[in-house]
């Protein structure tokens, strides 16, 4: 048997070996981050070294990030009713893209009613114009844009968005889950004033994520509450070894990112040349700019879902690019939001890569694809999809 | 240099070693548990795995056990206004117990004006007539008492509590993060509806807790949204390695729970009876039940901020039994709530024990008290604690 094929960096990643290191040592620390003791100075260490490094990789001051469980509680943590700038109005409406990850479609503490969508174009990238509109419409409002879509890898215009919003007297938040280490961010040069990140998607531990504040930024409210942690923003006892190996591998990914980025855009053009040797197969966003590990494909005919155990069945590991919740297969709402025709919206496959990807499980890939989008697209065509 | 002495198991344990060797399995798994492909069914048979050991540890149904990031999440989404008991009211006031931990005080998302304090008497049990009388002051509530209090020790009548909560028509909370694996626990022999555990209290990793609730509760919202894990009581992609490893601490603890429990038992005879042999030292709760592990104590003139520095030095990590917010110490709310001698608030050190703990360290420990509550309490009783 042939060694498995791992394409589905995006939902989440390899733990980097310099993060299990740090785990590994930080299991032999048993100080709780909030004792006096020794014990309790020496867990508290390894968050600071940690917030330090995640600080540096997004230009932020290290008592600006607070740690939390993940990017979903981040990103519910950054929607807080009330943020202002400075002396500006507390924020008490939200827009939000329509291609956001379900954590900021969902809100935060916003109330439903408050909660209003911007639209992107057919490209996957947010419309300025309509964002423009909304934002004239009422008072300031929180924006909150991703920096890369996790389904096509479009990067969003964030300088052009903050220009717009900040010029409405709002706020912007940037959820850069996705793009973290893939492209440089720089807190300050994006214009965000609130941005969320998270550890397993850049090769640290899965449960770990951050919130990160930009100087000037106020009204952060804990929604987790009853201690002290992180300077009252987050309250319980610290994931000491989660966010150690999540520091880890965020100096290690900061370390290697130039390189990483090279190694995948090779694989990424060998990727799309070979897709599109296939009549009929579509890659999203192609006109966008993307990450440089990101491809969205679809053929005509094609059922994800079907796909995707195809894709296992033959070693492979893809994703569709539907949301999946309780058993029930939805059409993307990213896709959906771009207009995408409908004889390829159920078929979306993300094929997404890593630092570890390999020319050969590009040429396995592809071989599947050729063998899957033939046959199951043809079986769809003449109805066989239920047999 | 003399090994040092670790009395601090209430802030947190040592990592069992079952649990790292389930957190090194983890991190070789690289799926995200919501991906349908193998590596995505890996993680989450991880995750079942674990949720199976919790739920047969409480007695519970598996599928009525859902993953936080830790017991201060686990209050915060257990105290959820709205929840009732099958066809019941849902409830719409919190009582707690005036001894219960910060982040059950905090209310989870009840309003401030919509919480009361149920008094304890001087033993740092709950007032059971008090109580009742809260309920009978308005409508059902949920009622939020802990099973062991992590300051003194003290177990908690919550059976007759329960047949109190229930006759008024209410829903009982039990914050049982202390009494986890150190008391045997059934979730529904103690009538509790809703209960609470913690992966560090008993051997598991920082960051993991649970919420577990009875059959026949209703009206659980999640509190982090945004995805449908943990059946959509709690969003966000799994904390796999953590959930591993408390899943493996748990099981490791309750296979050992007899054992463990009859040598604490016997260290805290040793502990105690060493302790009352110095002139005017105080054991607080000493009339109650109590865990086997955890013993509060204080001498006239200690202040315990200077203690637990003194205890530092001489190689033993405690813990003072006040809450330090922002470096400014203040007296402990239970101890305050049981109307504790003032002059031994300020001097109360928590000595907690684990399964590991060996004479030795009980008789360090008393040499060190010795020593400490003469020089400092007599420093006090001069006012050279200023200097």
């Amino acid at each position: 048997m042939r060694d498995r094929v791992y394409l589905d960096w995006n939902a989440t990643t390899p733990l980097r070996p310099e993060a299990r290191a740090a785990m590994a040592a930080a299991f032999d620390i048993s100080g709780n981050p909030s004792s006096v003791h020794s014990e309790g100075r020496a867990a508290r260490k390894l968050i600071e070294d940690a917030r330090g490094a995640v600080a540096a990789a997004i230009g932020a001051d290290p008592r600006n990030v607070v740690f939390t469980s993940g990017g979903t509680e981040a990103n519910a943590l950054a929607l807080t009713p009330g943020l202002r700038k400075g002396s500006g109005e507390p924020v008490q409406r939200l827009i939000v893209s329509a291609i956001e990850h379900p954590s900021v479609l969902a809100g935060g503490r916003f109330a439903q009613g408050a909660i209003e969508i911007a639209p992107v174009l057919p490209s996957g990238v947010i419309d300025l114009e309509s964002l423009a509109a909304v934002l004239a419409s009422g008072p300031p409002a929180l924006v909150s844009v991703m920096l890369a879509n996790n389904e096509t890898g479009a990067i969003q215009p964030i300088s052009q968005v903050a220009a717009l919003v900040h010029e409405a007297g709002g706020v912007l938040h940037v959820d850069a889950v996705q793009a973290f280490l893939k492209i440089p961010i720089n807190i300050k040069a994006l214009g965000a004033d609130i941005l969320t990140v998270s550890a397993h998607k850049v090769g640290g531990p899965k449960g770990v994520g951050a919130v990160v504040v930009a100087d000037g930024l106020e009204g952060l409210r804990a929604q987790v509450r009853g201690g002290g942690q992180e300077q009252g923003r987050r309250a319980g006892t610290e994931n000491v070894a989660g966010i150690a190996g999540f520091g880890a591998a965020v100096r290690a990914a900061a370390d290697s990112m130039d390189a990483d980025v090279a190694w995948m855009k090779t694989l990424q053009v060998r990727l799309e040349d070979g897709l599109k040797d296939n009549r009929g197969t579509v890659i999203f966003s192609d006109t966008a700019p993307r990450l440089p590990n990101t491809t969205l494909v679809s053929a005509p005919g094609l059922k994800a879902e079907t796909a995707v155990i195809g894709f296992d069945l033959e070693g492979i590991a893809v994703s569709s690019g539907s949301a999946c919740s309780s058993g029930k297969v939805q059409p993307s709402h990213v896709l959906q939001a771009m207009k995408a025709d409908p004889a390829l919206l159920r078929g979306a496959i993300r094929l997404s890569l890593g630092w570890d990807s390999t020319e050969a499980d590009i040429d396995r890939c592809l071989e599947a694809w050729r063998k899957l989008s033939g046959v199951l697209g043809k079986a769809h065509a003449i109805g066989l999809e239920r047999f």
